[in-house]
């Protein structure tokens, strides 16, 4: 099996929180500190699918629950155990809701195999589907009214409690995102939670392999910097 | 007149060319070190028009040329001294061409007066439009046959000649996004040069605000890193 990056949960690297002393959040409504992996943790699946169900190099782990591989079958109609962003989109439907383009790629990007950044095999779609599947209890959590919409504040604790602080800066640029000028609160549909989820999720955690000793604070080099930024920019290509 | 951002051309912050000593460039081909502001210069302009052509809050600066007057006033049609993304598209194309509206949405970003992300009024697009001309130029001198594209090593040089040195890491990227897999060398139109371009440098300002010593490292907080960069994500929205 070829090596995954950092963001698929299986990536050993980066398991906790993040919590630097200076950036920690308040205690607010009595929530807990954070002590989930945003991206998800691989936890034992119900209806488990003999491994022989997909062989070869890429395949579903034991375990794998029935709807997850139905659901991959279901787009990858050569069987050549690969799929791409609109056959994502569509097999991600059938569990979820029809995510805009703009977030598939942003989840493919994310959750891609370096070896075959184009397409997403049985393993990244297995690890995409659970995290989707935590991230969709967190937003019904935070989406108290069942409108299918959380407000900004609400997508600031919903991210609290995936362990993850948003700056203040950074949720004013949200809001500024999302507004539209009607005066109408503002408020995150599933598909926009997700897009930000990954984009603030993925950055803090490149942030975290540059501040190894936890301090809030990290340094760059130029080239490192550029590395790390331009992908998230050109991930929606 | 309302405050400019870093990123146009009047705003003195970081007029000079970017060149740290850990990452200088190596010479090739005989070019010279870098020695233009990447986001253009204000120079005089041929066929000045009166300063009252446009009065009020933010009017045309005297000594615009009449093509960028006329090209704004095509597609104001309210008068109302601004104009919105798909009205920037129609007004560049008659000086140079169709951009996508992912590049319009990039250049609005950067050349936006904070007070008014989403539109742009005659000083910000007289200052777009000078610097895409000067942009034109380097392109046409590096599109050495004319094509309408340069290839990866080209735009490289180009940015170099901007004073802006492409880390490898990052052209790899850019080879990545921009391979269609057809074997064929990988080319670049103006469109997408320009995306690449103001990516690109709008970051490299973004690091050297926080590399003040010039050392080619900058350390960010979390809170500071995730402001300069979610918003560059987000601005094609």
């Amino acid at each position: 099996m070829a090596s995954h990056n950092s963001y698929t949960p299986s990536a050993p690297a980066i398991p906790e929180s993040y919590e630097p002393e200076d950036y920690r959040y308040p205690q607010r409504h009595g929530t807990s500190p954070p002590t989930t992996s945003l991206y998800g943790q691989q936890r034992p699946r119900p209806h488990p699918v003999p491994s022989h169900v997909y062989g070869g190099y890429s395949s579903f782990q034991p375990g794998t629950h029935t709807d997850v591989i139905r659901s991959f079958q279901a787009v990858d109609r050569d069987g050549s155990g690969y799929i791409e962003e609109k056959e994502l989109q569509q097999a991600l439907s059938s569990q979820y809701q029809r995510f805009s383009l703009r977030t598939i790629r942003l989840l493919m990007f994310l959750f891609k195999n370096p070896s075959d950044p184009l397409r997403i095999g049985p393993r990244e779609f297995a690890a995409l589907w659970s995290c989707l599947g935590e991230w969709r209890a967190i937003f019904q959590k935070f989406d108290k009214d069942r409108s299918g919409k959380i407000d900004m504040l609400e997508l600031r604790d919903a991210f609290y409690s995936l362990g993850c602080v948003i700056p203040s800066s950074v949720l004013q640029v949200l809001i500024s995102k999302y507004d539209d000028g009607s005066g109408r609160s503002i408020e995150l549909n599933f598909d926009s939670f997700i897009e930000c989820g990954m984009i603030i999720k993925g950055l803090t955690e490149k942030f975290k392999e540059k501040d190894t000793r936890r301090t809030g604070s990290a340094t760059f080099t130029y080239d490192s910097f550029m590395s790390v930024v331009i992908p998230f920019l050109l991930a929606y290509d």
